[in-house]
């Protein structure tokens, strides 16, 4: 089981690698059989290549993350953390607040991403 | 499944009968059968009478939490929140960084809570 420190550093890389606009680097952060279910209640991304082409899309829209709070660890293979994603949608500066919740293999990469957020969590924001 | 909003109400719900020293409320937003993992990697407590002496526990230590930021939902029948403990330790004050994932029946109880947080989410707070 990696240690906190180790978890933590991987989900800063995440938010600092996808603030670069860097999905080969997010991708890299996983597993070659890893998950990512964003949001949560669709269908979960599996493998490497879907997971490099859903980041690669993503970073496209040139959001940004911000932490919103420390990132958490646990007692077992996983971390949370609570985030802001502000991004230039259709409808103007929007904001998305989320919580990642990250599973980790022996190595400190992720087996899976699990992304909280609902419509409920996307607002405007200052322009 | 419930709406995204009556999941957040629980949530808060949680929060403030905690705060309140009310067990019983507490124990009455989860389902008879629910479990409750806290912390991640720790044995769950499973049912209802095993979450209220867990949460007779937690709030005679005197804990009170405060969200860290807003809470989240997802397009599913789980929303996740992140928050702070403070409570008074042998060692001093302390404040425990947390964040909480809860899965929901279509009543908007609680099925399931997850908390993660890890001992280096535990440091000395301001007095």
């Amino acid at each position: 089981m990696p240690e906190e420190s180790q978890m933590k550093q991987a989900m800063q890389a995440y938010i600092d690698h996808f603030n670069a606009a860097d999905p080969d680097a997010v991708a890299a952060l996983y597993t070659e059989d890893a998950t990512v279910e964003d949001p949560v209640g669709s269908e979960p991304k599996r493998g490497r290549e879907a997971i490099l082409e859903f980041y690669r899309m993503a970073v496209q829209t040139g959001a940004k993350l911000s932490l919103a709070a420390p990132i958490r660890a646990s007692h077992a293979d996983a971390a949370a953390m609570a985030f802001d994603v502000n991004l230039q949608m259709p409808e103007g500066r929007s904001l998305i607040r989320v919580i990642d919740v990250m599973r980790f293999d022996d190595a400190g990469r992720f087996r899976s991403m699990e992304a909280y957020w609902g419509p409920s969590d996307v607002t405007p924001a200052a322009e």
